[in-house]
């Protein structure tokens, strides 16, 4: 029996009220058009053990957050959980994956206030990524202040990233425009204040010109 | 006013069952004799948020462990939690610090069976530790078969690294040995399976000998 062939390995990424959900849904129906099986998991979480260590970053016991580092550290560890146990399999078997925020979000959440150098974050991120790197990363940007106010639509309890202020969500919005900048070979910068349909027509335009090889002409 | 002499940092080391939580009282009294203030405290844990990653790492959701490398960070974020709440302070305080496990425990337990390899673990022990490394570790040695038979004698529920088989047990002796020969200038082996008073007897040899210009002659 032939094994089959890898799936896709996309993840999106931006900061809080980008669209990010609303857009994995829209893609998944349209992959399925192409009769292709998606995944579609979150980070931090995603497997039983990672979401553990998700409910511990975002909700620390006591009042201070974890320092960045360990922030870091444990956002490492739930990925390397949720790659073992979900993300790696899923390829395996052929099927395609959208995450929601991968390790692009742990470069700029921990690193964007310059409290943890960037080679100690990319020495984390060769040891735990490894050789399952992005295929294609799909970069939402807005401008924050009609992020946060669709963030606030939403209700529900503000995570310890969610509750920080403006020029916090400012310097995350521009560090990850920066990665998009400079990986072009893996990155798609897409305007999230568009409606979000146009969101996913974009997405689907990248998405189409990445994997030509394996999709459909339209 | 002047700031206070830095104090000292010991951590004790060694597998299951060598007596090293009692070797910690004993030595915390002696360094009470000659008018030193001590903090006790353990790895993983020691501070409020780093116990909450300890009982994630010994007793993890779901019915298998995370894996080394994941149990790796974990370990370090912890340990970052517990150097910045806990032990840079006391040490800034001129408080000594006698602490039961510490990094080498994570070169020993996620590296012995070489899932992950020793350049990884180093590397997140210089980006953790940084400039807070022990000034003396003792390392406790002792027969395997002794050490789980007073483990055994303890009592309680078995944590996931405890179950493990002989063998592991066996190269966890042996890894925690190779430590001592490589660092002699830190590390000083002691023969565990001597009678209590006797273990502390030469451990405070060691402790006086290091420290020969800060402690009194007896």
């Amino acid at each position: 029996m032939n094994s089959p062939v890898r799936g896709r390995f996309i993840t999106l990424e931006g900061g809080e009220g980008t669209g990010k959900s609303t857009l994995q849904r829209a893609l998944q129906g349209q992959l399925a058009e192409q009769g292709i099986k998606t995944l579609l998991t979150r980070e931090p979480g995603g497997s039983p053990r990672a979401e553990a260590v998700r409910a511990l970053v975002l909700n620390p016991p006591g009042d201070t957050s974890f320092s960045p580092l360990a922030e870091a550290l444990l956002m490492n560890a739930a990925r390397s959980d949720h790659l073992d146990q979900l993300i790696r399999p899923a390829l395996a078997a052929g099927q395609w994956v959208i995450c929601d925020r991968f390790s692009d979000s742990t470069r700029v959440y921990q690193g964007v206030t310059g409290a943890v150098s960037p080679d100690v974050l990319l020495d984390m991120e060769r040891h735990v990524v490894a050789d399952t790197r992005p295929d294609l990363t799909l970069i939402l940007d807005a401008p924050v202040t009609l992020a946060l106010e669709r963030r606030a639509a939403r209700g529900g309890k503000l995570d310890v990233f969610e509750a920080r202020g403006l020029a916090f969500h400012e310097a995350v919005r521009a560090a990850f425009a920066d990665i998009a900048r400079h990986e072009p070979g893996r990155c798609t910068l897409i305007d999230a204040s568009l409606p979000p349909a146009d969101v996913a027509h974009l997405a689907w335009a990248a998405i189409a010109a990445r994997f030509a090889d394996v999709l459909a002409r339209p």
